[in-house]
């Protein structure tokens, strides 16, 4: 397929790469800021656009990977073309595309920072369109990429990008709220690893549910109080402690 | 060294295994039941006793790998001895040990997680005695055993086990809330298993607060927005939501 990428940051940049080693043409690629914009474009070997009214119209996919608070606007600034436009937003519905003929969501469901390494193949792909025929043309493509591909509503995809800040992001913040507590004592956060470890490995084999742990988990009063009188004086975190110590209680009642 | 061990739980067999790999003689295995007592006592060569008076008083080193809630009375009930007392817990002072002449903390920082397949040499090992001399001799014996030996206090042990709490115990929540808001929507939790692999993967080559993504972390209201509406009838899963985003975007400001 000949695409045109509307985008350059990391969903972007991974989209391309994988793309075009599956042997489809990126024919543009545009950024708001032209330097980002040729940065890929070069890797790809494809054109870079700092314009919108300059996409090529006969493309057959365009795939929108921009800011989701970015999107409402770029849509109506893009020129009326024939070829399938697609998001790659989590918790954007399909909807805001519809100005367009053929229109999709092709949503890949990982944590993206453009210079990791990823393992495309293993990456659930989401998608959603306006017709069978564009939903049939999007799970081909993505069947090309990973090994899971299956159709969601917009609302389904909203839970999953939901589930995915617990699972990624606020998970992220626990470990930084860990290494705070470390640094506060002049410990390195690499103690962490072997544990940080052992935690993702578990629930790859049985539910979190069964896989808890900790004084929480065992209601230890005791130990709960020390943590939070060691804790007096990080405000935050100790409220954090407090406020998923007292959930992880309740989920086990 | 000539070494008592007093406990033969889920510690002290592990460290009873690899001190005697390492050579040193374990002359006692203690434990108030006999039977398990004998049980580990015959893996590493040892004798099997259950009463604290039968302690052999010559030994080099003592190892009290036993609940925290026992250990003031066992350290009350033991013979007076000339060797290091050494206890194994993450959230007791050193102190408990006071009445001894040498006494310290030999701390392998374990992910609480019961595995016959424990790598023991890349489990930090963290150490604290009354005097320089026993602190050195814990730091050689340590390496010995593992490649990640430091010195702490007792208080940056607690520090230790709390960050542990956030790192393990409230990661695990998170992936627990992730799985209930799939549920909500008839989506499997397996969808998210590349997404926790990545997560946890990503921190082991950077710190956590360079690896934050997420709407919280860009302070995207209008998605933060949208995912607390989908949240509405969720009530705990949606003030969590809202607590742990106030505090990913205030340290990022």
């Amino acid at each position: 397929m000949d695409i045109v990428l509307i985008g350059s940051g990391n969903v972007a940049s991974h989209l391309a790469r994988v793309l075009y080693a599956a042997k489809h043409q990126i024919l543009q690629v545009y950024s708001r800021t032209i330097d980002n914009a040729h940065i890929l474009a070069k890797e790809v070997n494809a054109d870079s656009i700092d314009e919108l009214q300059q996409i090529d119209v006969q493309a057959d996919l365009y795939i929108l990977s921009i800011k989701d608070d970015a999107m409402a606007e770029v849509v109506e600034q893009m020129p009326d073309v024939n070829g399938l436009v697609v998001h790659t937003a989590g918790s954007v519905s399909v909807d805001v595309l519809s100005r367009f003929k053929n229109y999709g969501v092709l949503y890949p469901f990982q944590t993206f920072i453009k210079s990791a390494e990823l393992q495309f193949d293993t990456i659930p792909i989401l998608v959603e369109a306006n017709t069978t025929a564009n939903a049939s043309l999007l799970m081909r493509l993505g069947n090309e990429l990973s090994k899971r591909v299956l159709q969601a509503s917009s609302e389904q995809r909203g839970a999953l990008h939901i589930s995915a800040v617990f699972a990624c992001n606020f998970v992220n913040h626990m470990y930084r709220l860990g290494e705070d507590v470390l640094k506060e004592s002049g410990l390195p956060f690499e103690l962490l690893h072997p544990l940080i470890k052992e935690t993702a490995n578990k629930v790859l084999r049985m539910s979190p549910s069964v896989a808890q742990t900790g004084p929480a988990s065992r209601n230890d009063q005791q130990i709960i109080q020390k943590h939070l009188n060691q804790l007096e004086g990080q405000e935050e975190t100790q409220q954090i402690y407090r406020i998923l110590t007292d959930s992880i209680v309740k989920h086990n009642e």
